[in-house]
Parts: structure tokens; sequence; C-alpha cells
């Protein structure tokens, strides 16, 4: 139950256009719902801004629909990241209005009470084309939670006058993600350019000696350029939440 | 040079205490100057709100001390961080005020015109008392980048009720910093619970297969709490700046 | 052979129903039989208490019905873990009372001779519903193995409201196996809150800094709650052995 | 506060030793003691069965005496692993009864009121006599949780013959733990061996491709003996509360 | 060119049966060989007692070929290892003798002249049956360079009596090649029952922490038992050989 | 914009066969180019002799296929590497000068204006057949920038004097680079025998420990030969570009 | 006990020199002996042709000569690895004709009755001067193990020629010995020319990306020649116990 | 024995001052003189331009002096690295020119006859003032190797105007090398602006998930500007001396 579901509900009672018993029944529903093989933690978008979110990989159709369906039945928005191709049309049968992102791998439901937008943006930055999937995973979701965008993409440091030619960019942005691979260096150049937050996000775009991102991983968590913070290994997901708490605090 | 001192000597020319031609010789000071063996940035504080920082770990005492005097001849603050045992002497002779911790390894100058202090807080929690000499730095970090503090020591999830007893401290926090080894389990218990951004730093606390901090860095990074982002092992000093970073956006 | 069979061979004689040489022919089997490419230990079931477990994986499916035809023969229970896809019919064909798994790979016959079901239960807990298929053959062997059984599903510490709801449920268990991936931040909390033994399985469920399960596995090694034990990555089956082992005591 | 001092309590006032007044004190006191740098955790004894532990590394003499004199004064006993060097001799200044142990590095004050010994054993099994300051660590740690002892040392796999010529110990234990460095295969023979509970310890023993300590680690985490549990490397601490945990249930 | 080859055709010209021009012709053959793609060694045979081996991973079928007629073309005998599966069918119509072993993957063309049989033999000892594999690869190897064999199946630690009951086969060998995944453990036991050499194959055979053989590889290498060692992961072939050199000498 | 493309339009104004506007019009161009999803750097050829190179991996065929418009229409060669099997169509379709090279997975577009071939050529050496699909990567790269090309395939160190009978071809080269997986140990060898520049390439040919060619990059990285540099693993197509800035130098 | 000693007491017996009983009393001793911290194997001996030796890393003092008294008490010779700075002068001490090798880091007490030595030698090759003290591990080892011995030092590929120059000497051993760090490709060298069996033994003589060892480690398993087998890290002593194994076969 | 050195011979020969037979004498000198513990490769000069290097590191200083008296008594310079301290005073002593560095480590005696210095300069980039000891090895090996130098510190991308400020010397240099520890980003950075070769060593400056230098290693083996190469962690030394194979070519 997101707050702004809250206070939709506290408002029609104030309006009386809902009964007092009708809002009680919203808001007393159990915090905690268990479909068995899943506990459902509905309370997590009044506790922290935004409803729970749909891991999709390693379960199956069957689960991802029921779970998805307790979470819509409520009227908060629903997102599923890592949707596996199998459960893409299932998905669009069950909800007609979801978005699903194919680049992204994600699948949107949005609330029936769209959530006010951050008044900063969050800047997506990637490195390389091959970046995209993850920064649109990232873009997806911090859209869902209420962020604007804006995105500058294939800047990698490989052409550096690329990145500094847009430097006002960075310097109108509220918090920064910065998407890279292979070498992940573009992260430090950014963190030392920026006021703001910037969080970096290594892909496991690259081959070899990245070992599947441990590499941009390392760079990025060395990086030279002070307070910059790093979340998992193609975790586009996880930086926009990171960037959500930033920008709705 | 700090945003604080510009502010300071454009009022001075404002008011007429200072001459122009002096504000004008102060500002134009080389942004780079090289001492052959280190090329000190003085336009980081302009550009990101803090001064640079001394990484004392490989540098020698005469080095340390050099790049020290030429920040401090210009009335920014100097933060100094793993000072190296033989450095402390030294730093003691040359700078009377210098602030010297010895269990976060620090030495702080401050600046001549203190910078506004945060509005909000930055809260340091630690699972151990082992943990301690990494939250210290963090805590003489952000002290120096004008952040005010909380802490809340020794609340791991070996006993869960230590932090749930305190759970108001973690909802009034404007950003928190996690630091844990072994585990690492807190961050996400914590990441869990808090609306705001949470910044874990995994810490070398532990033996056997934390593999000097490998495990908690990678629990955090696979945080099951959305929105933790992680710093380098040990990395306080990184983890405060990152906090800066959000709390003066 | 398991006890259960020598003590039903051991009354019958004593009852008349079994004439001496019929038991002496059963009880002198070869303990260790040799199928060339096997070499099956039926004295297991007599040292340890529970038969031979056939692990699937690598063995053609002609091996995995050979040796399992040969320990059914004995009239001891079989049960086949990583069941590969391809073996499923072959097996159902074979043996009629065969229960198969499909989510956690298990081929299951039960012995002709049930044994005596433990006094104390296992409880399972997971900390998402991607933890499921480890779960099930850890809830499939433990079955197996005469334990009573209690789950617990998707109560990760994201939500820790979710555990602490149902902490009755810990107080209740004889041992408890914490099931997690990710962070596998669930083992140390619910070590810290239970007194009875807890083992950690760490599973491949997550992506990038997983690595596969190592970061779950690190940090169940290095949890702060003393006294958990781990067994292998996704390793349900070796999980609940260890848990008979102590149940069976 | 332990089990035992709350029966001491209330058989007290029972056979009215004790004023109602001076019992409700006594029981009344704070769960959780905050020292500023540490947050005591009084009724872990209650909860799990057996007090505060504390972990010496990585602290300084004064804050491990703090602790200390806070858990004692309590009356629970206090152990002290991993003890630096230069906390000995204070710990024995402040603590006259205090046993110091130099092979296991250990520091045991005996709680007021012992408590009742477990009905089983703990076998503890080193695979060499360098393993032995592990096993000295988890032989105090059971002693000091009221779990019978019975030692075998330097039976490693090397010379099976050792190990088999005392099986029958193997038989009458009622949990085993495995210290092994090098191979550490001596906890696959073992759990092969034994019907009851099996926990390994991986030693830091070794060299080159021990990796301190990983070879058996990964070693024991693959025993092909089902229900082999693993703890940390050189944590014979934490098998001992395990083996605890499993002799109290 | 195979001493084989070279002896048989010195003893036809001391015969007459040969004139002396066509055993120069023979005998001059350039050592090496140029496919433009390849350079194939024909004096290894002479050099090292065994001919090149084809190593078939990451070779065209048309590679493998051509190389393999060129080498069959001097009457000395062919062996081709990890045949990718499309190879089979064109190397069964290439060469009508071929001799293809679907287990461990493996043609083999035998030389014209068949080489002395060692007078001892190399034992091959797996731990499961699921390293039979690895164990067919080393047996076929074996053959090709003349050694007698001796096999011993599924006879891992967890059941230690059943190694134990065939020990007579282990002081027999001449040379024995343990084959082993998982833990690894029983290169180390036997190492310790026998005195002749032993060679220790890890095999991929396992999950999880196994690391794809890197914990068995590992365990073999710190082996507790002098004198073990150790060839790659899943190396049947490069264990044969070693065994051939041990019998050739 | 390469430096022949500049020359060719400043002399063709000198001649007077170019009006100066349209001369303009050509080098006024911009030096980025955003798509979007990309941003073409068009001045790198100016600034590093070479064009951007298009990394197919993780593209989709239309990214690639817009991208290589883009640079094509200035008159710029075009390479893509990694060329996922499903584009090698839609580029040759779109392409039909294009030359694709199924063994190094490369396709390319050569510049309307081809630019001097160096003085002095790369001799690409193969340890094994196996490692040519990296040769081939190399060998179209270093012919993309112009660079005179030798090749001496299949003389690992296993049969040493293969190398050493071609000890001409080693001082002939003005280059070397050494492609070589399983134990890379050619590099070595190379490096110690040649004068000139050496550069190591290590492959993911091998299996078990070669760990996908960690082994053979730590040889190399490791190499007893002084100055010899390595690259990625299966990197064919860096060594080539680092062979070309030699050679251009 | 040494079979030179079963010989020899049976020898004086047939003599008329030792009486019966005295004979039974030295045979029949009990052939593990326990000293509480250690488990004496003393059929070592007689079981692999080589007593127990000391690995001295780990044990006090008095441990180690408490364990060495118990051997020399039965006239057989002890071997003491790895000795420890502290343990040198106690054992000169104990043992007036013990011999130490500084380098090798060894104490030797040979047995009252030599054993034969034999036929070939062991040849112990390096690869440069700062893995002497590994290949004198090797060689105090394999004189004890009464193998004859032959050297050949700093020959690494760096400077091929100056091992080709001595290619006699490979031919003439009965089995080699490869002693080398950084690349470790000295193995695959002398692997690829000669016939016998070859034992490599990788060092932690390097830096950086050797890791202590784990770059010539993973050459040495991945050698391309055929048959090499390896020994862990700085083994010296098991490379030695393998020659020996190889050479009294 | 340096190229120069032969120069001057025929030289002198041919000017009359050096007799024939003498300078046969000089020339037949043993191309390889074995110590015993060493075998001195004195042709690697006349083969490769420069002599034989002793690396310091686990050599005994009897064995440094002993090889660098023989390295110089033929006129060739010597250059030692890694010398360790207790090397210095007896190295003063032996040789009065030694030239000893205690940032970079290294001795140097020059060579009688000094030689030609390259036309272009070796330039040698920092990204830390702690890197220096790395930059100082590269520098006095190039120095030694007759290359000139040129020298740029603290230029880290954090700050990536003090780069930019510079980019001229970066167009000037004939090679350069990139020396840098933590995120190692630099290199991809002067790799994309650099025309020549681009040599990048990693330093293990840093600290936690630094890993002692493999996070700047795989940084830079993943560059994303094309054709840097990479040397070992901490090797300076080597760089330089590819450096140094480049401008001689």
């Amino acid at each position: 139950m997101r707050r702004e579901r809250v206070r939709e509900l506290l408002t029609r009672v104030a309006e009386g256009s809902l009964p007092v018993d009708g809002a009680i029944d919203s808001l007393s529903a159990d915090p905690v719902e268990s479909l068995g093989f899943a506990t459902i933690d509905h309370h997590r978008a009044l506790r922290q801004g935004f409803p729970e979110v749909i891991y999709g990989a390693g379960k199956t159709v069957d689960q991802v629909l029921a779970i998805a369906r307790r979470i819509a039945e409520r009227g908060d928005g629903v997102l599923i990241t890592r949707v596996e191709p199998d459960a893409v049309l299932p998905l669009s049968d069950a909800f007609s209005d979801m978005e699903y992102n194919p680049i992204g791998r994600t699948a949107l439901l949005r609330a029936s009470t769209p959530a006010e937008k951050s008044k900063d943006t969050v800047l997506i930055v990637t490195a390389g084309t091959s970046d995209l999937p993850v920064a649109e995973e990232a873009a997806v979701t911090a859209d869902a939670m209420a962020c604007r965008l804006e995105r500058l993409n294939d800047v990698g440091v490989a052409g550096i006058h690329r990145l500094l030619a847009r430097r006002e960019v960075l310097d109108s942005a509220g918090v920064i993600i910065v998407v890279a691979g292979m070498d992940g260096a573009l992260a430090s150049v950014v963190g030392g350019l920026a006021r703001v937050p910037v969080i970096a996000v290594p892909t496991s775009v690259g081959y070899g000696a990245s070992f599947n991102g441990l590499a941009p991983l390392l760079t990025m968590l060395n990086s030279c350029a002070a307070g910059v913070t790093v979340v998992n290994i193609d975790n586009g997901f996880g930086a926009a939440v990171a960037a959500a708490r930033i920008l709705h605090r």
C-alpha cells in the first residue's frame, strides 16, 4: 500500500465520498500476505515509499502471476524485473495495461494513483551501446518510482571529449547513474566532475578478463573519485531505487 | 578553494574591506599546482564542494607535509586519511591545530571559515565494536564535510532486537552509513527498514572465509533490500563523502 | 539394508514366520555389490541410518536405473536427486510407485517398511520464492529420512517483520534449515533468534556478484550468529541429511 | 543472564532465601546495555542458552575489559576468543579466576552457577598436530557451554588405519567435530563412518594452494559423505557452539 | 614416427626385405610438417615414445581430418581426444578402423605395428560413477600408449570399506590413477595406502562450491599423503600419459 | 575521418578539383554524432589513426547497421568485431563489399582511400590450431590498420624445435603477436628470443584449470622474458591495434 | 619401521646374532603410537618405503622434539621440513647428527641402516636462482629417500639456449623435477623434450599477478606438454617423494 | 655482451689498437656461464639489446654480488631490481659507481661504453603520488636501456583537467607508460587520447577490493581504449623494457 493510496483514502473520507468502514477495511488489510510459496510485504510502500518489486528470475510463470495479482488488487503498481521470456505473454494477457520493455526485460503496471514526480532528475549515463539493457532496467524502475529521467548514451572514456562536450548535463542532474562494463572507468571520471551523488553500475558487457562484470565492479569500488557508490553487476534496478531514495528524501 | 572562501572574498569586496586587486590575486591562483611528485587540484572544492583529501598510505612523510602545506596555505581545510604512524608527529609539529584521531587514523585541519552544517544527519551504524576504526574514519570525514552526525554502535543482526529497539533513530536520519564485517548482513536489514539512502561499508573485520572483507562486500552488493549502495572495503572515507554529496545536494 | 528391515527380519524369525535359513540369506547378502561402473554400499543404511542415495547428475539413464534396481530389490527405499530430465520417464516406467518432484528434481521410492517418524520437526525457511527448488530437495530428502516437516517461505530480511511475525515457528522446531540466495543474510538473523541447530543452505539464486551462490555461501560461513553451520551451494539434500542426523541421534 | 541463573533466583524466592524485590531487581535489568562503543545483549543466554561471547580481535584492551566486566557483573560466565597477546595480562589482573588457554587463545571466566553437563559427548578429531589451536578453541568453548568432551588427535587420512583403529570412539560420540587443514579429507571419511552429526572445521594449516584454508573449506563443502556441515576456516568456536546447540536441544 | 616403426624398418633392411633407399626415404621424411594451420611434430614418437595426439576441441572437422591423415599416413597410430560430436561421423568415414569411445569422447586408430605392452599395470580408480568419462579418456589413452589396464570404480571415501576391501588391487598396480570430483578425498586415502606412484585427476563432477572441479583440484594439491601428483581438471589423457612415462621408463 | 581522407580532400582543393566550400562542408562535419543509443566519435581516425571499430557483441542488428552506416557514409572504413551470427546476412545485404571472416568473426568494409601499408610486418604466432579464431581477428584488424602481415601457426612449446626451426621469421618481424591458450608458455620463449616488441594474447583455449583463459593470462603477465606486454583474453583485436600503434609510430 | 630395518632384524636372527624374542619385541612394537597431541604411524616406512616426515610449521618446538624422538628411537631416520627458526637450536642439541639445511629449511637425521640408493637419478631443474629454497627441500628429501641426485639451475625459458645446451642431462635422468615460479613455463618445455616422468613444482617466486604461486601452478596444470604432473606450490618435499615412488617402484 | 661493446672491439681492431687475438678472446667468451646456483646469459645483450638484469628478490646478498660481478667484468652494465634492504651496503661497497635509487629499489652500474640514446622519449605518467616507486623503477630501467625520459605525475582521472591541461606532452611522446593503482582508469583515458603505444602498469596502491593490484590490472586488461597493453602489477621494469623494445626497434 503506497503513501499516495493512503492519502487518497483519507482524502475521500474527509470529503465524505468514502464511508469510514470502507476506509477501515482498506487500511486494515493484512500487511503481510502469505501465498504459501511467497509472503507479500504489502506495507513496503508505506514503509519505504515503493511497493514490492517482483524479481522474475527463478520463479515460475504461475508464481509471478499470482504475486502480481495480489499486489495489483490493492491498487499499488507492480514492477517485475528480469522477466523470463515465457512469462511475457501470460503477463500481457493478465494485465492489459502492462508495459513490457524488451530491452530492459521489465514489465510495469502503473499504480492507479500516480505518485508525484521528483523535482530533480536522475541522469543515466552509459559507456557504450551494449550497456543499454541495464540502463533500460534502471530507467523503467526510476520512472516507476516517480523520478524524472535524463539520458546520455555511449560516452565512454575512450573518447573523453564525448563526455566533456555534454558537461552541462552532468551539472544539472540531481543524481547520476553511471552504467559501464569492460574497464568501468567512466564512473571515476564522472565522479570527479560531478558534485551530486554518483551511483555506479558495473555491467557484464565485455569478455575474457572482464569475468562477467567483475572487472568494472572492482574498478568502481576502487574509484579514485571520492564518494562514488556501487551496486551489483547489471543491477540497473538497484541503482534506480538508490536514486529514488535520494531524490525522494 | 572552497565555496565558502569565495563567498567570503566577494563579501569582503562588497563591504569594501578587501581591495579588488587583492581579491583578484586570491581568485586567480592557479587551480592546478604541480609539486613535481604531486599535482594539486585546488579547484576541487569549488567544483565538488570539498577540498582535496590526502590519502596517506604509500606517501613519504615529506610528501604528505608538502601537499598539506600547499592546501592549508589557501585557507582550505586539510583532511589526511590512512595516516602512517611515522607521520603523526611531523604533522602535529607542522600544524598545531591538527586534530589526530588514532582510531580512525585521520588528521584534520579545519578550514579557516567553517562551512554551514547540513540540516539532516548522517547516521553511522556499526555491527560490532571491531568495526569502529572504519566508522571513525567515516565520522571524521563527514564532520570535515559539514555533516551533522549520529552514531549507533554494535547492533549486528545476531541480536536483532538491539537494532529494532532503536528504530526511531533510523527513521530520523537523512542518510545512513552501515559499517559491518563478517557476514555484513546488517546492511540488508537496515536497508529494508529505512526509507532514506543507505550506504554500506564492508570491513575487513573477521577471519578465514571473510577473505579480508570480501564476504561482507559480496553480501552488501547482493543485498535483497533494494537500493543499498556499497563502497570499498574499510572505506569509511568514501562512504562519508557519498553521504555528504547526498546531504549537500 | 535399513535398520527397520533388519528388525523386521529378526522379528519374523522370532515369530516363526521366517525360517532361519531365509533370514540368513537375506542378512548375508554382500554389503558391497559391484556393477562394474558402480559399487553399491548396501550397508550404509545399517551403518548410518539411511540408504545409498543416487546423485543423478552425470550418470546415464541406464546407470541410474541399474543402481536403483539393485537397491530397490533389497526392499530399501531409493532416493534419486538431481534427476536429469531424460531420466524421468524411464524411472516412472521402471518404478510405478516412484514419486517425482519436478521442482526439487527428486525421485523417491519409499521403503517397503516405513521408518518411524522423528518426534521433532525440521523447519525449512526460505528467503525468497526463487529458493524453492533447493527447499523442495531438502523437504523430499527429510521426508525420505523420516523427519517431520514444517515450512516458512519468502521471509527474507528485506522485510524482517515477515519473519518476526512468525517467531513462534522458529521456537517450536527441532532443527532449522535456512535456504537463501543473494545476500544470504537470513541465516544470521535466524541463527540469532533460535536456540536449536541452524543449518544454512546458500543458493545460486541471484546474479552478478552473487557468483552463482558464492556470496551467500561466504555470508553464511561468516555468520555473526554463533553456531550456524553451512552446506554446499544449492545442497538441499545435504542439509536435510544433516538435519536427520540431528533428529535421529 | 543464563537460564541457570533465572532458575536459581526463582528457587531462592521459593525457598524464601531471596526477597521478591531483590529477584525483581535482578530479573528486570535491561536486557540490552549500551557502552557507547558496544551494545551488550544480556538476554542472549536466556534466548539461546549461552551468554554473549567476546570476539577479542580488533578490540582494544579497554574495550574487552569493559564488556567483560559488565557481563561478569551479572554472574554469567564470560568467554573471550581470539585474545590478543597484549590483553592477557590485563585480563588476568582484572579477573583472578580467568582461565587462559595459550594454544586456543581463549580466556574463560566460569559462571557462578555451573550449568548441567550434556549427557552425550562432543568428540573433537584433528587430522594433524598443527590443527591443535583450532581444536583447543573448540574444546574450551564446548566446555564453557557445558558439553562433555572427548579428543582424538592426529588421525589424518594419510594413515587411515590410525582412525579405523579407534572407530569405537566415533560410534560413542553424540556429535563429532572434525578439524583438518591441507586437504581436509578427514571430514568425508568420518562423515561416511559416523551416524551422528558431523561438523567440519577447515583450518589454515598448510601452504601454497591451501590458500589459507580455502582448500579444506571447499573439500568439506563438497564432502561426498552426506550431511556433513561446515563452519568458517579456523572457527573452532563456531563448531563448538553448533555442537552445543545439538547436545542441548 | 614411433620407435617400433624405426625398429621395423631397420629389421627389414637387415633381413633384406627392404632396399636401403626405401628405408632412407621413410626415415628422412621431414620431422616437422606444416599444414598452414598446423605444424605436425612427427618426431614426437621417437623423442617421447608416443605420437602426436590431436586435441579435438576448438578445431574444425576439416582440420582434425587433415592432421589425422598426415599422422596416419606414416603408419603411426592416431589418438584424438575431446572429439566434437560433429566430427564423429566424418572420422568414421575417413578411417574405417577408428575406434570411437562415446563416454571418453576419444577416437583411436591403432598403429600398424603395435608397441610392446608394459609389464606392470595402470590401475584407474574412480570415486563415483559420474567420474567415468574422465576415467575412460585415461583408459583409452593408456591403452594407446601400450599400458596394461586395471579398473576399480565407485569406491569413494563416503564408504571407505569399499576401497579397503580391494586393497590387494592397490598393492599389485605399477602406477595408480585416482579420478575423483566433489571433495577429491579419495586421492589422499589411496596415496596413504599405496607404495607406487599415484596420479590424481580432479573432475568437474559436482556443483556449487565444487566450482567446476576447483575443489577437488585444491584437495589433491594439498594431499596430506606425500608424493601424490596432480593433473588438470578432467585431464584423463594427461594422467595416462604420465602413467605411461612411468611404466615405460 | 581518417588522415588519408583529410589529405585527399586538401590535395583535391590544391589541385582545384574540389571547391573550397565542399571541402569545408566535409571537414566541418560534427566530430561527435549522436544516434541516441550511440555517440559516434568520427574524429578518432584523425586523433588516433584508425576509425571507430564496432564491438558487435551485445548490440542489436539494427544498432550495428545504423552505426556502420554513419561511419561508412564519411568514406572511412568500417571494422566490426565479434559479429553476432544473426548480423551476418543483414550486414552483407547492407554493404556489398563487406568482407566477412567466419573464423575471426569480423566484418570489414575497406576505406575508400587505402592507407599506406606499414614498412615492417606484424608476425602473428599461434601455439596451436585451436587458437586460430583469435589469430584471425588479429590478422583482419592489422590488415584494416594497414599493417603488413606474416603468420606462424601451431608452434607451441611442447615441440620447441618447431619454433626454433623458424627463428629467422622472428628476427625479421617488426612486432610479434603471440597467441596461446592452455599454459601460454610460448610468449615467454618468443619474448626471450626476439629483440622486437612482443604482444601476448592469452586465449580461452583449454579446459579445467585454464579457467577460460585465466591461466595463460597469468603466465603471460608473469613472463620471465622481460618486456612482454599482454592484452585481454581472446583479444586479437586489441593486440593488432597495439601492433599498429607501434608500426605506425 | 623401514624395510631395511626389518631385513636387518631377520638377517640377524638367521645368523643367530639376535635371539628370537628380541626380534619379536622389535617387530611387535605398536605400529601406531599416541602422544596425545600426535599419533605416530610407525608402519608407514614398511607400508610405503619411507618413514613419517614431520611437517614443522604450526607445531611447537616441544611437539617437534617429542615426535622426532619417538621415530628416532626405532632407528628409523627422521626428516623434518619447514623447520621453524626457533626449533633449529633445540633440534641440534637433541640430535647431534642432525643435518640442518638453512636454505631448504630441513633437518635430517639419517637412519641407522642406510637404504640402497636408486639406480637412476632425480634431476632437479630450476628456472631461476630464487627457486633454490624449494629445490633444496626437494634435494634433501630425495636424498633422505635414497635417490641419486643431479642438478641444473637457473635455466628458465627467457634464455632457452641455456637449457638446450644441457639437453643430454635431461636425457640421462630417471625422473625430472622442474622447479619454477613466475610464468612456470619451464615445465612445459622440459615436458616436451624429455621421455621420462616430469614433476612440476610451482614456486611462490614472483610478485603481483603471480599471486603467491598461483600463476605458475595454473601454467603447469595446463601444460601443453602431455603427462606433466604437478604438486603444491613450493612443495619440494612432495615432488621428491613422488620421484622416490617412481624410482623405487 | 652488448652490441656497443662488439662494435667497440671491432672498431679497435680496424684501427689497429686491438690485436686480433685479443678481440677473439673477448668475443669467444662462453655466452652461458654457470655459477652453480645461477646460469648467466651473457649473450642476451647481443640477442636482445639489453644485458641480463638481476631480480633481487629471493636471492641472498652473496648470490646477487656474485652474479653482478660476472656481468660487470665483461664491461656490460648491470641493473638490479627489487634490491633487498640488506643488499644495499654490500653492493655499494663492491661497486663504487653503483647508483642506488631508494624509491625505485634499483641499483644501476652503467656500462663502460654508453649506448646511443633513443631519438624519441618514454613518457611516464602516474595517477597518484603513491605510484612513484613503480614509476621510479620504470624510469631507472628506461634510462639504463638508453631511452630518453619525460614525466607527468599525479594526474589521475578524479581531476581529469590535470591531464587535459598537459595534453601536448602526450602528443610529443614516442611511447607512454601509464602507472596507476586503485581504479587504474587513467590508462583508458590516456589510451583514448594518444596515438602512440601505451603500456599500462597496474600498481598495488590501494586497499580492500583493490586486492593488491588486481583491480587496476583487470581495468587495464579491459580498457575500452583499443590497443593498450599491460604488464604485471608493480612491474615498472617490464614496462620500461617493453618501451625500449619499441623505441630501439
